[in-house]
């Protein structure tokens, strides 16, 4: 019997890299979704094709998105990306890298897919732990969305289908990815999370994004491959 | 007071420029949302730029999106255009022009649009009866969503905004939409319903959504401003 199929949001970051890993350990087929929504750091679709190939999918997707016709996200370019600021500060509140709707959009689309391929199982690398802040990220969000599934399409309302969303790390913490991603056989090398590299896929090693990757490679105990700017940038320092 | 924002989902056939007539009418300040989503019917899109122009929008974005990434669809080019069927054919069951997961696709971009705007209501012109096969036209599906949207964003879940899908066509047939929009000043002329228009977008008339278009008017009574291929054409012959 082949395996069953299933629709893997990737983004080339540590959440869904482990994500995606814990899914094909489940034994399922991996048809990888990437979007590329105009945002800043395009090194990002770099790494989700390095990760998706490393880890044998049948299909990898790039589907391209314009998300800044509305604005309102320093991601898509409108507003600064914060440096430097403290981990409190980080994880408390929705942070300016905040897409409008992004996961419900990213589900939509996942969905969409899911239909064409017959699957029924979508994986999301969502966390309610870390960026508490983002509504999008929470169990209740993902299984409304899953509610709203079964009524949205033909083989849904008809029983054929029972589409679930898998978070399956939605109840853990940085270093808690980084060691189950680790444990799932992901090269974490290969992954980028860093909102503002240089041209050379350098992290700044001070943003959001870069500082809560350092410390959670600190607080997993595994040392950090990420490649800094600042080669003096020394992991968890600036925390 | 300044009026009330809406996000109206407008691609400029009859049902969604009706609906943006309607959202008017309410009141509303017309926050227009059209989607490049691939479609043969590319005409659609200047259909789409003079509706919403005669009707006074605040503002129209055309957010490009590739839904042919996931093939599936005669409407994003994969399979053919089915011609002159029957309306018995056409409602039943759902067409090849369907487009997996629109709907749920179409309304996540209206709702990221609503948290940057900080607007709370979003029309569509979903109807479930014509093409009744549609599940993401039915009011249990549009209420899903609405449930879906409150737990989706931070203005949602703090209670700041409660979000509303509007679907004022929903019980409505096609005869019953075009009277409808004729009474709330659409200008039917300018709409653009084909699914396979000429290179001068003058619409073939054998199509699904030219025979319900064509057999709309003849059941409204209103003189079919549309601009047919055949000059031979008669509203309503093939049906």
């Amino acid at each position: 019997m082949a395996a069953r199929k299933a629709v893997i949001l990737a983004s080339g970051g540590i959440d869904s890299s482990t994500t995606l890993a814990l899914a094909k350990r489940a034994g399922f087929s991996l048809h990888a979704l990437t979007f590329n929504y105009g945002q800043r750091h395009r090194c990002e679709l770099d790494a989700a094709r390095r990760v998706v190939a490393a880890l044998g999918a049948a299909q990898h997707v790039i589907a391209r998105i314009d998300l800044r016709v509305f604005g309102g996200s320093a991601i898509t370019g409108d507003l600064e990306v914060p440096k430097g600021r403290t981990l409190d500060r980080v994880r408390s509140g929705i942070p300016v890298t905040y897409v409008p709707a992004r996961n419900t959009i990213f589900l939509s689309f996942a969905l969409g897919w899911c239909e064409v391929l017959e699957a029924e199982d979508i994986f999301i690398g969502a966390t309610a732990v870390d960026y508490s802040g983002y509504p999008d990220c929470r169990p209740e969000f993902l299984g409304q969305f899953e509610r709203l599934a079964a009524l949205a399409t033909k083989a849904g309302v008809e029983g054929r289908a029972r589409y679930r969303i898998h978070a399956p790390l939605v109840n853990m913490n940085k270093a808690e990815i980084i060691r189950a991603g680790w444990d799932a056989g992901v090269d974490l090398s290969l992954t980028h999370s860093c909102y503002d590299p240089t041209a050379e896929s350098l992290a700044c090693g001070a943003c959001d994004s870069c500082l809560l990757r350092k410390r959670g490679f600190l607080e997993a105990g595994i040392a950090d491959p990420t490649r800094y700017a600042d080669p003096e940038s020394t992991p968890g320092k600036r925390i």
